[in-house]
C-alpha cells in the first residue's frame, strides 16, 4: 500500500477524525477523498481540502521561478476542489520562509499566487505567516458547489468506461527537464508550462457536477497508477487499462541518456508521472452520449473499463499485466 | 509596525483577497481578524482559521515532549475560534516531517492532538502528509456560531472597560523554564502546563457570542502588548492599562541570573509575554453586570480602559508612559 495512505490511515485511527462516508449532520464527507464537504443548509455545499507545498520535496529552490511556486501552491489546492465537481471560491495560506526570501522571491511569489487566483476566481480570507529555514507553504481551499451535486471517487461499477483529461506525463517530463537543466530546448515549452504554470479543467468539474454524468472523479495528482489504484479502492472495484489508448506525451528522441530512457518512456511517464492535475473519471456506458456535450470533451480519452474483480490490468498487445501503483508517494525514497 | 502584520498586509495587497468588513455575500468577514466568516445560509455561521506550527520556530524539537507538540498545535489554532465566541468543531492538518520521527514521535504527538480534539469536541476532516527536513505543521479549524453573533476586534469604543482572562505570562515563564531545563523545579508546575499544554476558555467564548456583552474581543497570543495594539489598530481608538491591575505570574526570587531578571520580571512578562492564549476582550461599563453572569467571570481582570486618543498607554504609580508593542513577532530576531 502507498506509504502516503498508510500515514493517512494511522492518523485517522488514533486522532478523533470522520472517515468519508461515516460522516453525519452538517458533515457530508470526511477523510480520504480529495476534499471534506459541508452542507450547512442553504442552496449549496462546501468542499474543503488542504495541500502542502514545501521546498526540497515540492519544488527546488534553485531550479523552480518563485511566481511558478506561488501559482504552483494555489491550482494543485484547487484540484482537489475541481475533482468534487466544486467552483474554487476562497483560500487560507500559511507561510514560512527565511528572512532572505522576503524580498524579490516573495514578490515574485505573489505574483504567481495572484495569477493563478484570478485564473481560478479565487480570493485570500485568511493565513498565518511565520520565518523558517526553508520555504514552506500549506494551502486551504474551499470550494461551493450545488448541495448534493459533489462528486466523488467511491462511485465507479463494474462496466463503467474509464476517461482522463489531457496528456499524461507532461508535467514529470517537464520535471525531468527542469531537473537536467533542459528548459530551454525548443518544441517543449508545452510540457514546461504544465510542470510550472498546470491549468485545470475547472468548467468540466462544475458541468459533471451539474449533469451528474460520472459516477466516480478525482484528481491525477500522484500520477495514473496510484491514483486509479485509489479511485479503485474506494470503489471496490479493479479496472482494464488498455496501454495502446493512454494519451501519451511525446518524448524526443535522444532527450536522456540511453541508461535513464526506459524510466521516461512515454508509456512510463504516462502511468506513473505525477504533477498533471487533470481528471481520472468513470462513465456509465450509456451516459457517454451525454458526456459529449461536456466543455473540453474533445481533451478526454477511454482508456479502459472498470471491472469486478479487485485487480488493476495493463493491456499490451496480447497481455495483461497487474498495474503496480507506482506513482509519487512523498515517504518511498526515489 | 509589527513585522508579521506588515508582511499580511503586502500579501493582501499583492493576491486577490477579502479584506476584514469589506466582505460581501457568504463571506461576511475577511483577513484581519482572528477568523474569517463564512455565512453560507442556515442557522449558523462558520468561522476559519489557520495557524502554523514549527520546529525551530514555535517549538524546540529536542526540548519539546511530542505530545504537547501535537496538543497545543491543535490548541492554538482552535484559540483563534474562541477570539470569535465560536464552537470549535473540525481541523483539518497538513503535516510535514523527516523519516526518522514517523515512529514513536508520531505516535506521542498523535495522542496529544487526540487529546486536544476530546478537549475542544474537535473532529479531523481532512489533511496532507508529506515528508520533509524538519516537523512542519498547518492546522485550519472551522468553528460554527449563531448567525451574526461572531465577535471581532473592531468593536471597542471610547469607555469601555478593557478585560483580561487568566495571568498573564505563564506560558512565556513556561519557555524560559523549558530554554533553562528548569522543568523539574517544584512549585511551578502551572506554569508549565499552561506553556506544554494550555488551556483555553472555550466557553467563555461561547458564552460572549450568546449573550453579545462585549463589544470587541481577540486572543492574546503574541503577548499583551502586541495585541492591544491590534485591536485599538482595528477599533480605531486607544486605551489607558494600569501596571498595578494586571494579573502578573509569580516569578519566583533566584529563578533567573541577575543579568536577565529585569528581561522577566512578572510585569514584563505580563506585558509582552506570548502564547498565553487567553482572551482580551472591551465591555461597555453598563454590561459589566451581565458579565458577571459569564462562565469564568472570576478568572476576568479588568485592566484598563479604551480611550478616544489612539495612544496606548501603561499607568503606573502617577506616570503614564507610552507601551510599546514588543510581544511575539517571527519576523524581529531576539
Amino acid at each position: 500500500m502507498h506509504k502516503e495512505d498508510q500515514l493517512v490511515e494511522r492518523i485517522a485511527r488514533k486522532v478523533p477524525s470522520i472517515l468519508g462516508h461515516r460522516a453525519s449532520g452538517v458533515l457530508r464527507l470526511g477523510i480520504g477523498d480529495d476534499s471534506a464537504i459541508l452542507s450547512p443548509g442553504g442552496r449549496s455545499d462546501w468542499v474543503l481540502s488542504c495541500d502542502a507545498f514545501l521546498e526540497g520535496v515540492h519544488f527546488l529552490a534553485k531550479a523552480h521561478p518563485p511566481d511558478s511556486v506561488g501559482y504552483k501552491s494555489l491550482v494543485r489546492a484547487a484540484s482537489d476542489l475541481v475533482a468534487m465537481g466544486a467552483s474554487p471560491r476562497y483560500f487560507l495560506m500559511t507561510l514560512a520562509l527565511p528572512a532572505s526570501r522576503i524580498g524579490t522571491w516573495l514578490d515574485a511569489f505573489l505574483a504567481g499566487m495572484a495569477r493563478a487566483a484570478r485564473y481560478l476566481g479565487m480570493r485570500l480570507i485568511g493565513g498565518d505567516t511565520t520565518k523558517s529555514r526553508s520555504v514552506s507553504i500549506s494551502i486551504t481551499v474551499l470550494g461551493e458547489v450545488s448541495r448534493e451535486r459533489a462528486l466523488n471517487r467511491s462511485g465507479a461499477r463494474p462496466g463503467d468506461l474509464i476517461y482522463v483529461t489531457g496528456k499524461l506525463g507532461r508535467a514529470q517530463l517537464g520535471l525531468e527537464l527542469v531537473r537536467a537543466n533542459l528548459v530551454r530546448r525548443s518544441g517543449l515549452q508545452d510540457v514546461l508550462r504544465q510542470h510550472l504554470y498546470p491549468r485545470i479543467p475547472v468548467k468540466l468539474g462544475e458541468w459533471l457536477a451539474r449533469s451528474q454524468a460520472a459516477s466516480a472523479i478525482m484528481d491525477i495528482s500522484d500520477g495514473l497508477s496510484t491514483d486509479l489504484a485509489r479511485l479503485c479502492s474506494a470503489s471496490r472495484v479493479g479496472a482494464r487499462i488498455e496501454a495502446d489508448r493512454l494519451p501519451c506525451v511525446a518524448v524526443p528522441a535522444n532527450l536522456f541518456r540511453e541508461a535513464t530512457k526506459p524510466k521516461f518512456s512515454a508509456l512510463q511517464l504516462a502511468l506513473h508521472g505525477g504533477d498533471d492535475y487533470g481528471l481520472l473519471l468513470t462513465v456509465l456506458p450509456q451516459r457517454t452520449k451525454t458526456l459529449q456535450r461536456a466543455p473540453g470533451f474533445s481533451s478526454l480519452t477511454c482508456i479502459g473499463q472498470i471491472t469486478s474483480g479487485r485487480k488493476i490490468l495493463l493491456i499490451g498487445g496480447d497481455s495483461a499485466k497487474p498495474l503496480a501503483a507506482r506513482g509519487w508517494d512523498p515517504f518511498t525514497r526515489k
